[in-house]
């Protein structure tokens, strides 16, 4: 067995923006972001949290707005109408989903799509369905591609399963496999064999949010496993793969914690980087 | 083996074509269609005939515009933006695909979402990701789906395998059928074992545009089978399947021509209708 930690492929992606970093330096450009927190949801403070100490240690500068969870929608929108017409900020971060979600479309599609940094806009989700490459992707199914990518995982002609058809990774990550030549499997709460699916894959990615779902019955040898969830089971943090009880020798998997979730902060702030340098 | 004619489901979705028509009359509105081809391509030229003689028997009054090959982009787009804003116009629907390519997203791009009835737009496109009904759908996927809900053919848990992996067709109709909770593998080009994957669905669609590629080998009795290829095979219309030498005593399947094909038309007529009652 091995394991495919996140910290190398982070070290690598912090790395890349560095690089961009400096290249931007050189046309006197710095890219700013705007982080808009609606409401004191734990997930949105903690990821926050995190998105800040990231932007900081690459000295990053961001505008950090707060709204009550009841807000009115229309001052919502005309914040965002503000920043997409302001030159300074480069990218626009919404904590998602947003509560209640009766607005959060209207919301999200709001922001200008170039600076829809993590994909919340359907123009460019739709965008996703072109056959060239897209400005930007949703943060989450691009740290499974970076992870991929960076563990030297070639997709072409490869037998992908993904578990869970969520429209921010399921779907998403689906559309992204099958434009790399994957053959791609979607399986859902409905799916009737799950462990014949997931077995029959060269490549399982899970998202379903469910902690210790996918079992050692559901996997076998020689596989590539990403394991995208986190969830807390018996107040510790579990990934949707029973990550204990795999034991393949050849089996590479990725571990929660230390896995995926390590990337994907990097990965909002390498395409805010990435597409600030092909913009500008 | 029992053949899956266009013809009744065609008349079934003219029946709700009319039934809608009748609703919108009481309420004084005739939908109103502007139709544009560029350049002298004969698909689009057979495809506009046969729209304009479908809008003809249902009374809708369309608007129809030709414009050279090597027109200029901003004039096109220039007119779109009119028709964008002209209350008398419900839908725009551009013959596709643009050629020259280059500028084919971009024209797209520039008709209004509301406006856009055959899903040209990523803002339309993106829709589709959410757990939500879209408002108007690729035209093509949605003739597989009215055929499917036509025939009773229920897609929870079932294992469906798409045949090619195009923007228009094979991508959108993957998302179309994860949302009905079928378990979906999407197979391209590249695909090792196509066999294997189409033998083991219990519904197979194909969008390839190859002649004949689906061979009595991929195929087993009791499945549903829907053909969406119009090819050219020694100067016949062919499917993607080998129809011919099909002879499994259950299994359903769409011939072609007199398929799915005869429903597209159909379909984008009753999507202009459906959404001008929806938004009326």
């Amino acid at each position: 067995m091995r394991i495919l930690y996140g910290k190398p492929v982070a070290e690598n992606i912090k790395k890349e923006i560095q690089e961009m970093l400096f290249e931007l330096n050189k046309r006197n450009k710095t890219p700013k972001i705007a982080l808009i927190r609606i409401g004191e949801n734990m997930d949105d403070i903690t990821y926050e949290h995190s998105l800040k100490r990231n932007l900081k240690m690459f000295s990053i500068p961001y505008d950090s707005y707060v709204y009550a969870q009841d807000e009115d929608a229309e001052v919502l929108k005309r914040q965002i109408e503000k920043l997409n017409k302001d030159d300074e900020i480069d990218g626009i971060m919404i904590f998602r989903p947003i509560h209640p979600q009766i607005e959060q479309f209207e919301i999200n599609e709001t922001i200008h799509w170039k600076k829809d940094i993590d994909c919340a806009t359907s123009y460019n989700q739709g965008k996703l369905f072109e056959k060239k490459s897209n400005l930007l992707y949703p943060c989450t199914p691009r740290a499974v591609m970076e992870t991929l990518r960076f563990y030297g995982v070639d997709l072409v002609s490869k037998k992908c399963t993904v578990v869970g058809a969520s429209q921010v990774v399921g779907k998403a990550l689906a559309i992204m496999l099958i434009k790399e030549k994957a053959t791609v499997t979607v399986c859902n709460s409905k799916t009737l064999d799950l462990k014949a699916e997931t077995r029959d894959a060269d490549i399982v990615i899970c998202a379903t949010g469910q902690a210790k779902l996918i079992t050692k019955e559901h996997l076998r040898d020689n596989q590539v496993v990403i394991d995208v969830g986190i969830n807390f089971d018996n107040g510790k943090i579990s990934g949707d793969v029973d990550f204990e009880n795999i034991d393949y020798d050849n089996i590479r998997i990725t571990p929660v914690p230390k896995g995926v979730g390590v990337i994907t902060t990097l990965t909002l702030i390498k395409q805010l980087v990435e597409k600030t340098l092909k913009l500008s």
